[in-house]
């Protein structure tokens, strides 16, 4: 199957490329990149020197899907002609994620440019939506956050365990920001350095609300708050919200009746795994897992659960890949099935 | 004045020298530390070195205060026949910072050999206990956690802000757990990573129900996370809460009647400022600040407070100073007074 | 092919099991700790988990191959009975490197326990001694510095192109110092620091003047410095020595038939990449290369080498993978070819 | 005594606020900042917000000396009018470092703009120019590097200890790259990776061989090579020459004649300590000391200096200050006398 990258210059795009180089179905046969089209990909990317690619302006040849990895709004109008044209997309922008193009214009502050495909799209989280993604002719793929999120609630959301008032407060490596330059990724400042960010409001929040919305009768009301930590990858996500009948989770049996609703919820699924101790973020340094660890707390009555996962690949690129191997009919796994790099 | 210092050679020790150094009323007469005794205390820690003091294995000569930044339970022993010396203590570590014997039974796993002193004991928190300090024997200086996260809700649960159903979610550097070895401090397993710990509860929990509680006519419910992040020094929390009347908050005029309470609340303190910005770790390390940031979420009726300070100075040997500062009747901030090294 | 894993606890006997789980042709039949016996590898090494292995105290079962990641003088131990046996061995630690059981004896402190295996022992720097691994029994996986430097100068060295007057100073990632705890992993210690160590003569040295020797008819003076920076994984060399006619490398062309000979040098390996910029660390992140890249100083009539790897992958675990291909007829790069993880 | 700072905004120039705002002597008149004039101090450097200070557009009112701060051309426009007016200048810039303008234009690619000055600027390494900086009107303050390899080498230079054939192998953090943004000062792409730079010489170079020249009669030969590694502040140099006669330094009495001529040279010079075991860069931490320790290879007859820094303070701004104080007349070590922030 013939591929191709758009933007394939940011850490997406090039974390598509060291992915998919070991796709055995998988030719990536056209990238493109704006400020470095006409270089060699192994000039702007050294380790990616093997591939043998050169950045192009626009895409070329024939290719059967294509992966945007733009910012949002250059993303639709660069991936429109695409589907115009009959090939498969996977958006990793926000563009196509929002149901309404009236959130999406609330919450990114342009107007949506072709709100008709948002109905269309299918919101890329692996796990909720595979048999979609299976006949999608356009994936949204979701943001970092939210994956790590949706996936560490949705369990409890769609079984009552909690009512739906939750606080997720997320950690992030500062590579979610991407390779652009700002101070907020300058070495100097960040390094030793911890501080949360969007205090008003982070545009992944509804992300968040539209797909744990339809898993429950209750009123949602979510906290989103996001922080930055002097690491390059990684999401850390602490998720907390009350117990619906905290009476009823009591000592070893409650415990273990949680595991097992989390258990099951993802039983097929194999990259979200349900783990007896609490994770860490470089447990999934560079692998496609989603790791969950949910907790009681007995003296308050809450749920916590924390959730884990490298942002660039299950919070990218590599649930990107999950959902092109749905789309094209590969095991949902291939070249996904790789360990994390420990320490 | 002269003090000593019990256990020099962990972190807490350390820094109270760097910054009793600097103090001119403050003759650092003795220091003690277990395995290094005999040693200079340049041999131990270089940048010590033009103190010119040797470790001890005991505290020596006449001292008029004497620091302990032993752990729990060596630091009773070591306070308690100090104290009955008729010399002033403040102790570092958790030994009398809770009012009930039982509690800290309950959470340090040890009886407390004098229960008698945890009532004269005076928590440290300098902001809540001022004139109880200047008049204390024995100060209990708090944890650093707890500093973070009292000082960011006392105004809001005093003034009736919130409903006290608290969410305190924090990141430590690595710092905070001392200069021990464990494979949580070892590099390699917490570079680039970051992981919850403690999910069962934090032994900080208590000192911030005991602190809180008394500010407030309603049940307090506080669940208390706390994260490692890959810095050496440094606290950042995020305090959750509902509001309690949220429909009073609205607008501009909410967010400055907010922050007029908070700038109100620490209006003779020096050592605690509400900023206008989001704060960061790295605006407080080295130095006694604790910077306060509160925000209201309108779409959730909820106040969230960011709470940041350096855990070995306001969360420790700092705070530590500023009550010596006034057990003896030195300005507050003397040898307190420098900024935060920056980047 | 069924091997074993001696002391897959440390950070090279976990890098190895990483890697193995993707050779198609080998089976991890048996894993031993000394501490951690009877756990499940995952437990110790939750990235690890799905390899579904018990860690045990001795190797079990029938084997074909055996690494052993002992430290040294306990890998001795362990690999003389294995290889009494007929079983092949890799062994990561120093105890096969030195061909003379004195140096052995100088470096290490230790007697050797077989001086008679030190001959017929090759030393694993796969690029130098291919043909002869293809037919050993028992390879010493080289040290991580002396694969970084030896890469870097036998090219010089054996072309003359240097007089061998050379000092290799060297940067490395924490991790190279292990999984034990020490002063010198804490976090908080090494985090934000750079400092020299070894600084009277490093145990690596004598395996780079033993490789290095046999390539040029003139004497050798190596100095080797090691430094340690704050980074889990890398090894960053520079390698500087005078030319041997400075006159004859000016301009271009000189520059060109430097790289030409570092090119033809490592013409048919695939792990050894001659590069056209200054490489980074990072672009080796968790894979099996090494890049070099050689400069001319005409002011000072010197060549610089730098050398860079990760320490764990061609600096030690994947250099014994690729050993082991070698050993057992497999292709040189089976499990070996993954892009490094960037950034 | 009223003091200006030009173009505060950068590490440099936030680095002497820090240190004067506790300088009895000095008052910071007034602050300069390109993009940011208008704004507080405090608004781009929260832990400046003390100072209260405006950032302005141009240098106002009666000063007595002023720092700048501004890069290489821009400092020299800034400073030419400012000395016509007869106010005394520090600059932190390379603008006035060294003696020929031809050298300038060589490795600044950029005329010099009054050669004049050239000649009666003093290099303001403090420990070699003591004197001539307690009359100068303008001081050429050096560069981070030239400051850790010059201290480093002078003793062994000035003595004979060694032949002047120099290696400097340097390791920089990050913020010596300014406050500007460069993808080698992003954050994703600079942690966990290490780098040499400047490949074919430093604008630091000529300034070390400037001040090492005099020192001796034999032919300096000096290759420096800097690296970048994952830390915010701090320098590491190593510094490796041949021993001048290695015959004469053998065993313990050796080393205790080499200590105690480094040790004589900087005798009276409080900011330069020659250290008994291998210095870290954490170990000076935001002050102003640089530690030496000086070792003898006796295998390869060489002598390695270590020579550690704070860049931002003896390597920038605390020099500075240390020079201001002698051009004003104010004991030398005046507001630097701080411990290292350590750990």
């Amino acid at each position: 199957m013939k591929v191709g990258i758009i933007n394939v210059t940011g850490y997406s795009g090039s974390e598509l490329a060291r992915i998919l180089r070991r796709h055995p179905e998988v030719e990536i046969a056209s990238v493109t990149g704006r400020s470095a089209a006409g270089q060699k990909l192994g000039e702007v990317f050294p380790h990616l020197g093997s591939l043998d690619l050169t950045i192009e302006p626009e895409l070329s040849g024939s290719l059967d899907l294509v992966f945007s990895a733009l910012p949002h709004k250059a993303s639709a109008e660069a991936c429109i002609p695409v589907l115009e044209q009959g090939v498969k997309v996977v958006d990793i922008s926000a563009d196509f994620r929002l149901k309404h193009a009236d959130e999406y214009e609330e919450w990114y502050g342009v107007e949506h440019q072709k709100p008709s495909l948002l109905e269309e799209a299918v919101y890329g989280l692996t796990e909720l939506h595979r048999d979609e993604i299976r006949a999608a002719r356009l994936v949204a793929n979701p943001g970092c956050y939210p994956t790590s999120a949706i996936l560490a609630l949705a369990p409890a959301v769609a079984a009552g365990v909690i009512s739906p008032d939750i606080i997720v407060s997320s950690l992030s490596g500062v590579s979610g920001g991407g390779r652009s330059l700002t101070m907020t990724n300058h070495f100097s400042e960040v390094n030793e350095n911890a501080f949360a960010y969007a205090v008003n409001g982070h545009r992944h929040l509804p992300e968040i609300t539209q797909e744990l919305d339809p898993l429950t009768e209750q009123q949602l009301r979510v906290t989103f708050q996001v922080h930055l930590i002097p690491m390059t990858r990684g999401i850390f996500s602490s998720c907390y919200a009350p117990l619906a009948n905290p009476d009823t989770w009591a000592g070893d049996e409650g415990k273990q009746r949680l595991v097992d609703i989390y258990r099951d919820y993802y039983a097929d699924h194999p990259f979200v795994r349900v783990v007896a101790a609490p994770p860490q973020t470089k447990q999934t340094l560079g692998n496609n897992m989603c790791l969950l660890h949910p907790v009681i707390d007995s003296r308050t009555g809450r749920l916590t659960v924390f959730s884990v996962l490298d942002n660039l690949v299950k919070g990218a690129a590599g649930q990107a890949v999950q959902n092109m191997n749905l789309m094209a009919g590969f095991p949902e796994d291939t070249s996904l099935d790789e360990l994390a790099v420990y320490p």
